[in-house]
């Protein structure tokens, strides 16, 4: 059963959203984001995979996006909008990017700075309040790939991204349960550790 | 003297770039980016502002780009080619950009991912060791905006930007001075906080 004829299922456990975002197709970040989708469907979830670079994801925030104060919540870019949609009914998000610069590539982080919307993912409060989120997520699964060693990663660059996606996004986008996990140095890795790698991410995502 | 007449100054002290990624013509960051370039081109240094929103950069990386087999290293994007020059022979870098996420908007996600480029900011030494730079920065400044109030961004967020800039991109782009400021809570600042910022800005700025 393929991802998009789960969908169909008429009693799924609940709907998973895996986002994709790495240029080049055959990478190794698309056998996580295939082998996620392949995983959580073979356990009866209804997940479907976005290749935001597959789609021409426009990651640009424009101006009358950022205009808080406007009724309309739903984004004018019907891409936009779909992932809002999908986003609002997933019950699990994986996001699956490599680590450039200790961040998101850019067409990650357009994918958060326009979905994760108010109005869509979070209701901004009073000044200086806490946001109140819209979504509750059973499971955020943050999967990434670096060429750096862990411990270059940790000691000399910090990892910020685990910020990131567990406080900054986390804190607007709740979940029950989050796992993050970076694989690599994957530039040097051998075929026999990058199908390891596949095996591992079996423990990461929600039974 | 405008920043584009002090391009032509003959024996200007250096050159001064300074990069601004945010949607909204006449935004705080718009002011900030002004007067940055407006300082240093009253104190001798030949400063040029690029504005990414209004040149219509395009922040996504391509498949193309990342292969680092390929022998030329300047950007097929001309665009990126010129901002890869401009940071090529820039002395000082100023970023000018808010926090959304804990990281960069896109936009100056993607003038990280693609300007920062091997060939032209460093050069990749074996596996697993560290980079050669290939820009040695007499300043390297951050000008950061939120609407988070200081203790929020530090003490629930986590701050991951610090780390984006000082650790992850300053290891690659080294530079004598560095230093970062953000400047908020933005949507709920009077005039005169703001014109306060704008002064301070003065002191995180190269003599």
């Amino acid at each position: 059963m393929t991802p998009a004829e789960a969908m169909d299922v008429a009693d799924p456990r609940g709907r998973a959203l895996v986002v994709l975002a790495h240029p080049r197709p055959g990478s190794f970040n698309h056998a996580l984001a295939a082998a996620a989708a392949g995983v959580l469907t073979a356990r009866g979830w209804s997940a479907g995979l976005r290749d935001l670079y597959a789609e021409g994801f426009d990651p640009v925030l424009s101006a009358a996006e950022l205009d808080t104060t406007r009724t309309a919540v739903v984004s004018p870019d019907p891409l936009v909008a779909e992932h809002q949609a999908l986003l609002a009914a997933a019950d699990i998000l994986v996001v699956v990017h490599p680590t450039w610069w200790g961040k998101p590539p850019a067409m990650m982080s357009g994918w958060i700075d326009r979905v994760l919307a108010p109005g869509v993912a979070y209701r901004l409060g009073a000044a200086d309040a806490a946001p109140e989120p819209l979504i509750q997520l059973a499971a955020l699964v943050v999967l990434n790939t670096s060429d750096t060693p862990a411990e270059r990663e940790t000691e000399v660059f910090g990892d910020p991204l685990q910020a990131i996606w567990e406080r900054c996004v986390g804190e607007y986008l709740p979940a029950r349960s989050f796992q993050r996990r970076t694989f690599g140095p994957v530039g040097t890795s051998t075929p026999e550790a990058r199908a390891g790698w596949l095996r591992d991410l079996e423990r990461l995502l929600p039974s």
